[in-house]
């Protein structure tokens, strides 16, 4: 296995030409999962699997409904709504139907193995591999009523928000 | 009543190690929140508190949304979507349905008390005795048609997007 | 045309009182646009041009849904969402009837039509004429089928996760 995932083989269209030599480079970024739905955990998987591969330092932080990403019973059939998230292609009360979410859900996991994109689970690994920090919210935890064993063995340790704000040093914090 | 809330008393499984002495910290931020959900605001709250804690500067900056949280007649009615987050466990259908939404509300600010979480309107009173600035965007509040009496006492100012990039000098942007 | 959009003329009640002089002011701003719903499209267009109006670098990367708001044939038609969105005056069960949508959507528009804010097409155009550039995320591009010819004229090019962080150096990132 890889330690990261390769982007898709297509090249950049226009090369970015904004980054003047004396700009300072991102050194590490601490991205915040607060949610659970699978079309707002990947941004923060790929995000954080880009910076990995950029050489930047990457802490991840599951808080709120971002917990699922990690937990064990769950992180396996995350969801994307279909309600509620204009940008489907699909009316209001059709997505309320049973079945339409999964269905969508399949889609879109669907999608993401033709791209070569891993599911979550392996992702975490990759992340993990590749030297990502996971990180759950004690607060969350709390909330939700989890333990440690109800999480992936690659979460790292479970932080308040003050030892979050000690990791972030140096880094840009990242609201998901 | 103290001017930080406390943090649930179970001590980190891990102690975070990532935090190189070099890394600079983490020295305001500037939190601009939203989405007016129960689920939204309190991340934003929390984070800020948290920062406050830590002996971080905390800016924030209600806009869209978000406005609800600062607005007298919303705050202490916000409500958990039932609809359109996968990470309930409640189907679609069922979220749908009218009640639905006021019972997930109430298990969350249940959740919450039992944590010793206070309230929206006490959080925002706590941050406000921390230190923490609240500021309401001008264009959300002149598109909702509120005005100053509208929001709670806490708020220090209504700022333009300009007002608030000013303020937030040194500090991290983090959108909610 | 004016390059920038001018804030609604009412003055800010409150000056703001946190900048002290040392702190260094916001350079550049990389935001990432992931939603392609109207209230979270204008938030981050709106950040933009404050920011081009303050002299800041403003980078706008458009991905997952957010690449609705730079797609041709989607960017005229972005909708508020009225389930799932606790804030919006509309019960659960209405929000779910067909046009209630598409309603809550021309008040919105009509609102902002009343603020002078310009529509999304007008927006990308005049942050584009001062000085914003507008990248489309590559992946997601690959994800929704999407090419070059389907995104406005004014997207600068079509990155990966890895070159959005190096166009990123020196800047704050923020998701949105």
């Amino acid at each position: 296995m890889t330690t990261t995932v390769s982007e898709p083989q297509t090249t950049t269209t226009t090369p970015p030409h904004l980054t003047a030599p004396e700009r300072e480079p991102i050194q590490a970024v601490s991205l915040i999962l607060s949610k659970g739905s699978l079309d707002m955990a990947y941004p923060g998987l790929i995000l954080a699997n880009g910076a990995r591969m950029s050489g930047i330092e990457a802490n991840l932080f599951f808080t709120f409904w971002g917990l699922d990403i990690i937990t064990e019973k769950r992180l396996d059939h995350l969801h994307t709504p279909t309600v509620g998230n204009p940008s489907m292609p699909i009316p209001t009360m059709l997505g309320g139907l049973p079945g339409m979410e999964a269905l969508t859900s399949r889609f879109m996991k669907k999608r993401m193995e033709e791209l070569d994109i891993p599911p979550v689970r392996e992702m975490l690994e990759i992340l993990s591999d590749a030297g990502a920090k996971l990180y759950a919210c004690r607060m969350a935890m709390d909330m939700f009523g989890l333990e440690r064993e109800d999480l992936v063995p690659q979460v790292d340790g479970v932080l308040t928000v003050m030892d979050f704000f000690d990791t972030a040093a140096g880094s840009q914090i990242i609201f998901i």
